[in-house]
């Protein structure tokens, strides 16, 4: 079955997307004309809202009817996650991102940095007006752990000697984590308490897949179906799943190459490298724990009643995997 | 009288304060190597822990006896603090301060953002613990204005025309908006709304009286005394109160130096800017303006119980106005 984005996931909330959408507008409002510029720039520059559309399917699949605080939770995710992208394009010296100017390159560094912050203020703001204290505790530990996932990246920038089992800590917080947010804060909000788990679960699997599928296309891609370029992530030493496994793999004169590259970044080796990535059995490793991710998803939702709702999630799990099949 | 300031103004809470003091560093955990290190790093270069003794001091000035939790917010209070500056190190590419080298310095831009994250999160997360939603409504609102008057001053930068009713909105963002959060949280943890207001309005006069000295500092003063160089604002074209003041007071050639040397920013008319700051009454005015704020914080003192830890917030006002006396 060919999976759909508009027909076989965002149709079943598409009305409240687009109320969604609406509050994360009237959201942004600040007397600073600067703070409103890069606030709309930034937020019109997203992407398909894979996680505020994930909220509102998750609280749909939970049985929920009332969508009001919904929306507005799946607009603070949105949100939060534009803030970390500000903060990221900072971070990696970002010029573009899906194909526009960057915060920080359209202005300049600082103004990212400030307006980040006035996003993630501003997150909280939003979310504390939800008036549940559960949710402000699961999302004030969460945005811990996503700073937490991101320094973790950035210590072992260069590191060949990376486990798979950092790797996943890295990627849990960097990524996974607000997935999870986006998913288990329906179930808090909703009062769902039996459905946080299997939502969460749902969530991390999923987002595990998606980042494991994203370092892959980084070795197998190019910029137009991606909006990044290929060796983006052996440029800066980034020790992703495809080294890490490929350094499982090999021994000798190969090994030494992908160790040195991580070492160093740079993309002088980037042919041989692939190369090697792709003869070692790595992306094939990769695939198999992106499947074994996506599978553990799907089978977390299988206590929830089985809705459209919870038929989109799976879909979204699914679309996610054909990316790299 | 001379004010000391661990006699006269710490003393009343010396042992509260030394309970702050371990909780900011219990406070500061994570299972990431980097975050430790460059917390510890940034919350050890801290200064007189202004903030976060005028928290305990307005606690006891309210009455409160058991200051179990206001201890904890003094330490979030310092943690919020920190954070900012570790982001201002980023923005100002500063490599000193108070005479240790910077995070930025220490490490790399990218650290800095992503250590400042996750102290903002974390600060949250300790307050979220607190379990006072009044509080954190207060404290969302409050870190949102700090983001906006810190853009609002890089919006402003090497604008002439930048008026003082501008400058007084940054400033207040800036600088006075967390003395706020510090004196009026600990009147909303005790639940002593009738204190809320005369402490956030010592809190806001306190602070703009403190950065109006900062700013007359940086045309009068030196390394040694202050920790920033003479000339630190012109260099980066900062519109403050005494070129504001200077512009308002000059015309001809003198006014045009003024403009153009916020216009570019630089120091090559810094002797020119300093004799025409100082000839033209600027210097006067400044002095004005921050005895007539610290009266004002005086002022709104008046209707509190008169305690010792009052009077150690007034001679906390009465110490900042006398670095310019």
């Amino acid at each position: 079955m060919t999976i759909d984005f508009k027909q076989d996931i965002l149709a079943p909330v598409a009305s409240d997307f687009a109320a969604m959408d609406t509050f994360i507008n009237e959201g942004i409002t600040s007397k600073v004309a600067l703070v409103m510029a890069v606030s709309k720039h930034v937020v019109e520059a997203g992407g398909k809202r894979m996680r505020p559309i994930m909220c509102l399917l998750a609280a749909k699949a939970c049985g929920e009817e009332n969508l009001e605080k919904h929306t507005k939770l799946a607009a603070i995710i949105e949100m939060l996650h534009t803030a970390t992208l500000v903060h990221d394009d900072v971070v990696d010296e970002s010029g573009l991102r899906r194909g526009r100017p960057t915060a920080n390159a359209t202005w300049n560094n600082q103004t990212a940095v400030l307006v980040g912050d006035f996003l993630i203020s501003r997150s909280f703001d939003l979310l504390v007006d939800l008036d549940n204290m559960s949710l402000l505790k699961d999302f004030s530990t969460g945005t811990c752990e996503i700073a937490e996932g991101e320094v973790l990246q950035l210590q072992s920038q260069h590191q060949p000697d990376t486990t798979e089992e950092t790797y996943l800590s890295i990627i849990h917080g960097k990524t996974s984590r607000l997935f999870e947010l986006a998913t288990e804060g329906s179930a808090i909000l909703s009062g769902k308490d039996q459905f946080r788990e299997p939502l969460r679960k749902y969530a991390g699997h999923f987002g595990n897949a998606f980042q494991i599928i994203d370092d892959i296309l980084d070795y197998t891609s190019d910029a137009e179906t991606l909006g990044k370029n290929i060796g983006d992530d052996l440029m800066e030493g980034k020790p992703t799943l495809p080294l890490i496994s490929a350094l499982a793999n090999t021994s000798g004169e190969e090994r030494e190459i992908v160790r040195k590259s991580i070492a160093t970044g740079g993309t002088e080796n980037l042919e041989r490298v692939i190369s090697i990535v792709q003869s070692s059995g790595a992306l094939d490793y990769c695939r198999k724990r992106a499947t074994e991710e996506t599978e553990a998803a799907l089978q977390a939702l299988a206590v929830l009643p089985n809705t459209p709702y919870r038929q989109a999630l799976e879909n979204l799990a699914k679309l996610a995997l054909n990316r790299i099949q």
